[in-house]
């Protein structure tokens, strides 16, 4: 089959457990932003009705599927992510007409989805994720014997993920949150992002494939299509979702985790919502590159139309001839950048509404090339002294966009004052050359409790997929910064320990078991061993 | 000094980073429950002025106070340990005046206590607690090189710790909340619990003069007097405070996190609330030993007056003359049981309350002995059919003390049935011999979704010390089933992890740093090694 024919069998339907359903809701279209084209087929929002359905079809499905062994649900993810590799080249045509995303951006972010997936699967083989311990029964011990106890990890429940609009595959139907959730055992209902609703029923029959192929109950994954506030919060708040995975907007994130809170049965809410990511070029570095840090700092602003969650829209910095030579490179940068489309009509006008905003409170430096077609981002740059950005309640908030911000301090003690004054971040970003280490350092342990990722001389749009890598940090760029939404540490958002006092050993779960069957790490009397 | 000497210079004042503070609200004293004695000295509640002050301290604390190295905290929390074991005749003798619970039991509790101090102090030098993860660089990857990503966690900030009733040791001033807090690098600010205000302000001393011996910063540990609704409340919504630990009653716990969600930056609330913790004598333990474990059950039932966490209030079996000889036991050893003191006044009056609801909705199979004194439990057994019981929403909530319900099951699948129905519990136990081993298969399976820790063939009164336990549970036993507040694995509730990409060597924390110079255990690209 060739893309263009498989697109065309698109049917404008959700799945439930396998089964495709037609929503009875709302009838919505995709719509390509750089021409307004609307795109077919149709799709239906789902109803509440739906909703109950594939609630009840993940919580039949728990059970059964939970009791997988790690080897087959590594078999399963490894075959979701070689049926998305299989159809590259139509998900990324389709998320091109909905999305504007470029294709080469769009090819990537496949290869860097189904290789999340192997990540998972990964995480699955090498064990460590059950958190296993056993504190062995001490039977003569003085006053009273020790029991024999032993811990591993299981997980939540269904969870429900919200797939989000800037990227369509990776913090989609199969992104992140879908891949580490059914690593950890927990069956999967997804709510589709309607600015992609084709690649998203693309993704969703690739994943219902392997569901079937691997031999895993069908109710392990859905795919809804709804409004986040009407099919959204019916999920967040159906009794058997027992936790969210959300990236998107403060507004949206902050009222799933109110719901969510309201519950009967409260539920743990990751949302990853907010961030407008400080960049510090310090004196020495805009000494040596004022210019050519100016230039970079706009690639980053700029790139996928300033759509990032990481996007650097904050420049932190001590006023002077240095920082002057940054802005003029910067703006001439800026100037020189073309207008791209942006993900969808409302994205747009959120982000001309924003820049129109900061206006009213900042000097503009610069503007990009005016929009061509539709729906563009015409990037924007500000300046502003540090006291008036101080005393603004505008200026901190993020507009989702190329829209960048170059604050102007006195000092580095007013860079700090800043600093401090900032709410929590995805990212915050260095530029030290080795005479700057000792401001580099003091500012390190501010943004240690300000950020969840600190980087030196680079730039934070790109989040490597891999075992250390932190995407999270303090409120609100997440609603929980105990852990991360990219990485192999992302598991343990859908697990909790439960510990076994004294199990008869042919009733322990393997991973505890005697012999150490599984053949991975446990932490036996505090100390971690593989025997 | 005596015992008698040190209590007597007990001065009524709270301490503040340091100092010794004299409340100017409510006035309250310890009131001995077994003789309803008025205890002095009398201690003044704390107003906002005073919240205001320990956070301010805490914050101020913090930067220096998370600064030191793993091996000076352990140094710190065994101070603190060393402490409390060189005032335990005094710290008895107040508590044993001020909760009415056994001097064995007690002097029990103070070595669980320092124990748990010394259980972190391991947890700091052994250094897994860091989460450190490192995936080198790779300059030569295709199509982008990788750059060098490092993780590892830090302290959330200063932590808001209310004292239990119920353990005026463990899981009190310095109980297990406060050890893992500081542990983590929080600055800690504790509401002590009115019914032990003495044993509170003896602990908070050994705590303070620990600070000032091993050097740690002042405001690293406040203690401060005050009702739950007021002070509390106060505490938790101060925009310094970055966590809070809790064990109480179920609306104490739901009113924090309901507090803490409202933030303009919410918080985590580890509370741990409400559990009615089931046992399943299974057919084959019943057959065998139907006597011996009602008697035992009745034992762990009214261990302390029943006012154990994990005391077992529920009992749910298959009907017949085996559970009719297991009751019976139960109701003789029952009727010879002593009463003893409760708590405070208030909890005697609220079990008596329970009790008399009780006894609307289920048959009474026996009482214990009559009150000899003030506020004492006369602990109480009733049975019901399950069929009822589901009907019922009173018989699922928690009498606090030594009340028990047997529920009377047709069969295993309306054991089954009624146990699907259970909220969340800290434990759950299984009476099995070998022959139920099948049925205890399947039963466990189900366990694991409803309770934190499993047991067979014993009694969940006495939670052990260790890696591997997990005192905890889903909702409503506590407000975040992924965690434990009891053992090793509880200091990650005050932890974030952060990620380090492309820092220089010479910034990098030493848990991080090129020849892991801490000789931690440490995930290099996803394998563990102590290279």
């Amino acid at each position: 089959m060739t893309t263009a024919q498989r697109n065309a069998t698109l049917t404008g339907q959700m799945i439930i457990a396998g089964d495709a359903v037609t929503g009875a809701g709302k009838v919505v279209h995709g719509v390509n932003p750089a021409t307004n084209e609307q795109l077919q087929p149709a799709y239906a929002h789902g109803t509440a009705a739906d909703v109950d359905r594939a609630a009840a079809a993940a919580a039949g499905a728990f059970g059964a599927y939970r009791a997988t062994s790690s080897q087959d649900r590594a078999t399963f993810l490894d075959a979701v992510a070689d049926n998305l590799d299989a159809v590259r080249d139509d998900l990324v045509e389709r998320a091109h007409a909905e999305t504007g995303l470029p294709v080469a951006r769009l090819t990537g972010e496949v290869g860097r989805t189904s290789g999340q997936l192997r990540l998972f699967s990964g995480v699955l083989r090498e064990g460590s994720w059950n958190g296993a311990r056993i504190d062995p029964a001490q039977p003569g011990r003085s006053p009273l014997p020790r029991a024999d106890i032993r811990q591993r990890k299981v997980p939540l429940g269904p969870v429900a993920v919200f797939g989000a609009s800037n990227f369509p595959l990776a913090f989609s139907v199969a992104g992140g949150d879908t891949a580490s959730a059914l690593a950890a055992g927990c069956p999967v209902v997804v709510k589709a992002h309607d600015a992609h609703p084709g690649t998203s029923e693309l993704v969703g029959r690739a994943v219902t494939e392997a569901v079937a192929a691997t031999g895993m109950p069908a109710g392990t994954f859905s795919l809804l299509f709804g409004s986040g506030q009407e099919l959204g919060i019916a999920l967040v708040t159906d009794p058997r979702i027992k936790a969210v995975g959300f990236t998107g907007s403060r507004s949206g994130g902050t009222a799933l985790v109110r719901a969510a809170a309201a519950r009967l049965e409260p539920i743990p809410v990751y949302a990853e919502m907010s961030s407008i990511n400080p960049v510090y070029p310090l004196g020495g570095a805009l000494r040596e590159r004022a210019a050519e840090l100016g230039t970079a700092f706009v690639g980053s602003l700029t790139m996928g139309s300033g759509q990032f969650c990481t996007n650097p829209g904050l420049v932190i910095a001590v006023d002077g001839p240095d920082l002057d030579a940054f802005v003029a490179a910067a703006a001439e940068a800026l100037h020189a950048s073309a207008a791209t489309p942006m993900l969808t009509p409302n994205i747009a006008r959120s982000f001309a509404g924003g820049v129109e905003e900061f206006a009213g409170e900042a000097t503009v430096v610069a503007r990009g090339a005016a929009a061509g077609g539709p729906n563009s981002c015409r990037p924007a740059l500000f300046t502003v002294a540090a006291d008036e950005f101080l005393d603004s309640e505008t200026l901190q908030q993020e507009i989702f966009g190329a829209s960048g911000l170059i604050v102007r301090c006195r000092d580095l003690a007013q860079v700090r004052t800043v600093t401090e004054r900032l709410e929590g971040q995805l990212t915050a970003t260095i530029h030290a050359d080795p005479d700057d280490h000792d401001d580099a350092g003091a500012l390190l342990a501010l943004l240690e409790l300000k950020a969840g990722r600190i980087l030196f001389n680079g730039w934070p749009t790109g989040v490597e997929v891999g075992h250390a890598m932190v995407h999270g940090g303090p409120y609100p760029s997440t609603s929980d910064s105990r852990t991360t939404s990219v990485g192999s540490l992302a598991i343990e958002r859908f697990l909790r320990p439960v510990a076994y006092q004294d199990v008869p050993p042919a009733l322990l779960p393997t991973a505890v078991a005697d012999g150490n069957p599984d053949r991975i790490w446990r932490r036996v009397d505090g100390e971690l061993t593989r025997d």
